[in-house]
């Protein structure tokens, strides 16, 4: 197994990696560079089926300064018939105006158009630098190049069209039980666009009877669990889309499994990270108490530096998680309650556990250090 | 005026400023070292008033995991009738358990034995290194001695007293109006501890009717409205004192304003903090949104290292904003709402502001920036 190599990711038994660089059967992609990137990188990129009856869901950000193609995916798409998304790295399209707008429709009417299929069933997503012009010109001529190189090995070059600062593709195709999903994502480096965004493109040949329920729950045990600097994005995206063309049902477990690899990925390539850690926390009174204690401590920097530090630091923990409950009757937290031992390690994947001795609720996040390499990364970028 | 030095204090007319060493007419203080700190530096104090009649307000962290003194305040003090407040500096008594109550006791006894005051009129706070046990011995003869030296212009070794990894006092004493005001505040450098303290002690003769309101109105506006790294400690504390011997109120803004500046000051002396910034966040709904919105902006580690890089990256300040308030309707933020450009200049203090455009409410923040020496001091440091 090369893709699933977290210890805390648990395939479903039977499963085949198959060359990464695959899509699921009846799928298409590309990535092509049309010059957005100053480094002349892939920038452009559309993954399309044309396999009859596609299901899909779409996830997008919540934040309220959601960038041009996140309104125009909620204006102008279906979700649940998502045949193609379109793809740009390099510029966010977000802060931009009605023009920023008009922009990301013009990429979507223009896939459709290259594609014969109706503007609404083509989703967009963008990522890169915020608060510039989108030069909309480069990217129409990209989309029509890449839609004219649409191809069954093409998840190569479209997770290449996808990344920012991500040091590298994040990707997988994988068979078991008589499907196959593939999946490419991108993540958290910062330095151009300002702040990072998350992206997941899934593509599937399963039947799959209620895709955005099976999303949301996967999404939810992964992309919804992390976190490098607790910021959100103007630009998340998730798409899944489903063939159905194997007549056989995605076996438990392969989706959740898929999207936890590619979260973990982001988080051990989130902005200077050196390495990630899960923290659990449990005994919480209920689980919005577990989950905010979980992300309080995931999110300190007090205890991200010393995760880099390699510095079991109990204490630091017990401050996030006592600041998370202000106010609360807390049993007292301390190395009994805390395990922090595996901080002061040089493991690639930290284990983290608080017990917060009030209930029986959980909650665990995964979380990356904070590094000079972060500083150097966000603070020495000008716009 | 060398105290109030902030653009953004504004003391009332007339006041002058005394050494800041000395104290309020009534007060007496002193600090000695009784070998906490390995660097042998001065780690014990006291402040006391023996003047009858004197009032009192006592504000305490609301971490959940409040060290051992809190509690023991909490537990055992009359917040209205504190007569002298008893301090290390080295041990935060924080996640010590049982023994670390019965030592803050301890503490608190002995100061109170030594002026001849019920305990309950001994406030006790301590600030250091967590989850270690305090070596109670040397405090209480360290306690001993700093009663035996109990002097007027105390003031500047029990600044001393309460300084962990402080670049140096923060302190002043200032007359207005025929009252005098001393105060002595430590902050947020936080090698040794594992997380930095708040703690700050306020003296005057002063005749205050209601010294809760006065001193809760005072913290709303300047230690409320601070963040290093949005980390609450464990041990945070505030004692106002009120002789009441001047026969004369407190000029109206003159708590205030010391407060406030002495607040700046903990934010520019932050663990690592090269700059201070303060976000002003209009235009909000109501006032709940526009705190959650400015502290957004005023943590979010990508404007604190583009405040570091003067980078007046409004495009982070969007984001942040946005992430805050997740799922509303918010008016596109653009350059148009948000000023940045102090974030580009090398002033010590810079303004920042953004107008949501959906109300009338307003909030603002003040914040220190995310450095490399902030990583240095938080990651190499190791239990």
């Amino acid at each position: 197994m090369s893709f699933f190599r977290s210890r805390w990711v648990d395939p479903p038994a039977g499963v085949t990696e198959l060359e990464s660089t695959g899509l699921a059967p009846g799928f298409r992609a590309a990535g092509i560079a049309c010059g957005l990137k100053e480094s002349g990188g892939t920038d452009v990129g559309i993954v399309a089926t044309d396999v009859p009856g596609t299901v899909s869901a779409l996830l997008l950000t919540r934040n309220a300064a959601a960038a041009a193609p996140i309104v125009v995916c909620r204006d102008r798409c279906d979700p649940g018939s998502i045949r193609a998304a379109v793809v740009n790295s390099g510029n966010a399209n977000a802060a931009t105006g009605e023009q920023g707008y008009a922009d990301a429709v013009a990429m979507q009417e223009r896939c459709a158009d290259a594609l014969g299929l109706p503007a609404r069933e083509v989703a967009v997503a963008e990522t890169g630098t915020i608060g510039v012009p989108l030069d909309v010109g480069r990217v129409i001529d990209g989309i029509d190049r890449a839609a004219a190189e649409l191809g069954d090995e093409g998840g190569g070059s479209f997770s290449a069209a996808i990344m920012t600062t991500d040091a590298g593709p994040k990707r997988c195709c994988v068979e078991a039980a008589g499907v196959t999903l593939s999946a490419q994502a991108k993540g958290a480096g910062m330095i151009q666009p300002g702040y990072a965004t998350m992206l997941c493109f899934v593509q599937t040949d399963a039947a799959i009877a209620d895709p955005e329920r099976d999303l949301r729950r996967a999404v939810a045990g992964s992309f919804e669990r992390i976190t490098v600097d607790g910021q959100m994005s103007t630009n998340d995206t998730v798409l899944l889309q489903a063939t159905g063309a194997s007549g056989r049902p995605l076996p438990d477990g392969l989706l959740d499994a898929a999207l936890l690899q590619l979260a973990i990925e982001i988080v051990a390539d989130g902005e200077g990270a050196s390495r990630v850690a899960r923290v659990t926390v449990s005994g919480a009174a209920d689980g919005e108490e577990a989950e905010r204690a979980a992300r309080a401590i995931a999110n300190s920097p007090l205890v991200k530096t010393a995760l880099y530090g390699r510095d079991p630091n109990w204490g630091r923990i017990a401050q996030a998680a006592g600041q998370a409950l202000a106010g609360m009757e807390v049993p007292e937290l301390g190395p009994e309650q805390i395990e922090a031992a595996e901080m002061a390690s040089d493991a690639a994947e930290a284990e983290v556990a608080v017990d917060l001795g009030r209930g029986e609720a959980a909650a665990h996040v995964y979380f990356s250090d904070l590094t000079h390499e972060y500083i150097r990364v966000n603070a020495e970028y000008t716009t």
